[in-house]
């Protein structure tokens, strides 16, 4: 039994933050089982005190969809335009995975910048080579960080170097899931058709297959520009939207379901999602660098959707989800310009990019009893030189902080040390 | 002498990078008297050479709006709509600075940040108040780095602490302009009536003749919000766009001028500027934050009229001038879903932020024969750990980078340490 002493900050609720001023957590074997403002409240005897001083406990972050093999190219090219960047920067960058040593070299990398950051849970995208993704998933386990790693599945209108054959794509799948087979592994597998352009309906099917089969969680991307809509509405003309496309393979709720962007998404997929349970995954930096458009999140929310923060590198620039927070406030305020909708506050944003990713991890990101204890210290000293509240510091560390403002980060209870 | 070699990067047109691998920038009494990629093209018989072995080498930045008596409350309270976020925080944050000790706290550390984050000069608003604004720009003088720094001028439409006489803000400009009066000082005084809003005829009156008469830069904000628009629309009936208006008072280029935003400026407006030089400060990040909307710079740069970026602090949440211009291409790609207009390119918004702002100090901003060297250098080494292009390794650091990266800092050809 671990109790760790620090000012308290997190989202219970959507709308608000919980602040404790020198609050408690107890933790035992990586769940809190104990959360007050005074150390006898707690009701437990004895237990290792941490005490954190005057610093901010608050959960650590969930990036919800990032493209691993594409850290090399973060930052850069961002003066192109989608195709130029993809065909040019980002299908030939993804197709050096097939050298397991170039992989593990970026992986690697890629690995603790997310743990620099402050991310110990995400959901990432790989390629479609199986043995760098299994890499990266033997990275993710050796640091003891948290991630849903998709193998990338697709067999069309990509590069030759990026394409397979349906039974190749099961077959690595499947090696896959053998190998990462505990229920409860902080890594594993989920299933990653790249989305309907890439896939033919045997590939997408084959992948629905393999989430029921398996009780697979599932990831994509979903209405990101308008171009990428027509085309899907081309190469599914039964559909009648591009979630339902998704859905007619099973892919869309059948087991939980991240879909990235949901920028264009009409009221009908909306609804859909909303109905079903997918999660859209929000990455309002990739959305303004790749010149996407806004995605308008507020009417998510209303509607009863799930919505998570992602990075989406190398779409998006930055690995820093309070960076990418930021952003999405910014993004929403933008909409309301627009459209009168209100927009996202920072305790909604944090929200997000937290308890509500957290859920599909099991009880993650929040400080209840039964939630698993991922946290992260910050020591925001240089930043807080008058008498700001607890709650203004941690909007500061957002807006103005770094890396160097996180002094430790816990994953299910774990100090993580890279 | 001092001869710098390093890899230059610099923007002396507009749309792209010179790239100088292995460079060699000859300096003397602050001015650069030659470039060179071979150390024999200098013509240069002797000289120290200082190497920076394999580091970027560009120009410093300019930030050319901002307000330093609202660096406390940088990024905080921006969940709030603009007229509580004036009223509650910002405007009893500047009421503070009567008092001077308090002043000298908070702009020891903002002209600290400003260093920081690799910004050699800037065009700076102050509060009112002439003792705290005299320690600012002292502050500016004995860290050695460039400021046009503007006691504030304002008597209608704000709080009693924030408001004046036109005899209390004259004599209050003519003691801070005879005690910096040499004209080639770092540190000069600029004519600084807050906005329209905020100033009756008479004060306005009396900033174009403080201008005239000493021939002095002139700044304001101009068409940020619809709201303001409408507002000096009732004021000044007889204007035919708010540039008018302070046309009308000898403040739209008479001398040189700054105008901060022009996020809704008219053809017209836009017209007035080309033709009369005014130079729009164009602050992504603050109108982004509260809410304004986003300024048309393609046009702008189209009809000829000068650009600058401005980080805008606090309605601006960084002072990092690298992660401004990141803003400023996000913002400038979203217009162009919109308008279809070209979205600005990297060269285009690093050439805002020191060839076009510097053009306000006299030749500043880029590494030609004649400009005052302002520069950083640059250690990228942690970003650079694949075969990268010296113009990707720059484009890596302006979106990945912070002050981390910025080894020196140079301004008039002094190294500043602080």
């Amino acid at each position: 039994m671990k109790i760790y002493k620090g000012h308290l900050l997190f989202t219970p609720e959507r709308t608000d933050f919980e602040v404790i001023e020198n609050g408690y957590v107890a933790v035992e074997n990586g769940r809190i089982v104990g959360v007050a403002s005074q150390r006898a409240d707690l009701d437990i005897a004895d237990g290792e005190l941490v005490d954190f001083g005057d610093r901010l406990l608050i959960p650590a972050m969930c990036d919800m969809h990032v493209h691993a093999p594409q850290y090399r190219n973060q930052g850069m090219s961002m003066d192109h335009e989608l195709l130029t960047w993809l065909n040019t920067y980002t299908f030939p960058e993804e197709a050096k995975f097939a050298d397991t040593a170039y992989a593990e070299c970026i992986y690697s990398r890629f690995v603790r910048d997310l743990w620099r950051n402050g991310t110990m849970r995400s959901a990432v995208f790989a390629t479609i080579h199986h043995e760098s993704t299994r890499r990266l998933m033997r990275l993710f386990e050796a640091a003891g960080m948290g991630a849903l790693v998709g193998k990338v599945d697709m067999d069309r209108n990509s590069p030759d170097a990026l394409c397979e054959t349906v039974d190749e794509a099961v077959t690595a799948n499947e090696s896959l899931i053998a190998e990462f087979s505990d229920p409860n592994g902080l890594v594993r597998p989920i299933i990653t058709p790249r989305f309907i352009p890439s896939c033919t309906p045997p590939m997408l099917e084959a992948c629905g297959r393999l989430a029921r089969e398996h009780g697979l969680a599932v990831q994509s991307h979903l209405s990101e520009n308008r171009a990428e809509i027509a085309l899907v509405r081309e190469l599914e003309p039964m559909s009648t939207c591009y979630g339902d496309a998704y859905n007619r393979y099973g892919l869309f709720g059948q087991t939980p379901t991240l879909m990235a962007h949901c920028v264009y998404s009409s009221d009908e997929e909306i609804a859909l999602m909303s109905r079903q349970g997918v999660m859209a995954v929000h990455c309002p930096t990739s959305n303004l660098n790749i010149a996407s458009g806004m995605s308008p999140v507020r009417k998510l929310l209303d509607r009863g959707v799930r919505v998570a923060l992602g990075s989406d590198i190398s779409g998006g620039h930055t690995l820093n989800m309070f960076r990418v927070m930021v952003y999405a406030l910014q993004v929403s305020k933008q909409v309301s310009v627009v459209t009168g909708d209100k927009p996202l506050t920072l305790p909604e944003a944090f929200w997000c990019a937290t308890k509500s990713a957290g859920t599909f991890f099991g009880q993650v990101g929040s400080f209840e009893p039964g939630y698993e204890f991922d946290a992260l210290v910050i020591d925001d000293s240089d930043l807080n030189f008058d008498n700001y509240t607890l709650e203004q510091r941690l909007e500061r560390f957002v807006y103005l902080g770094d890396d160097r403002h996180i002094a430790h980060r816990y994953c299910r209870g774990q100090e993580i040390k890279l």
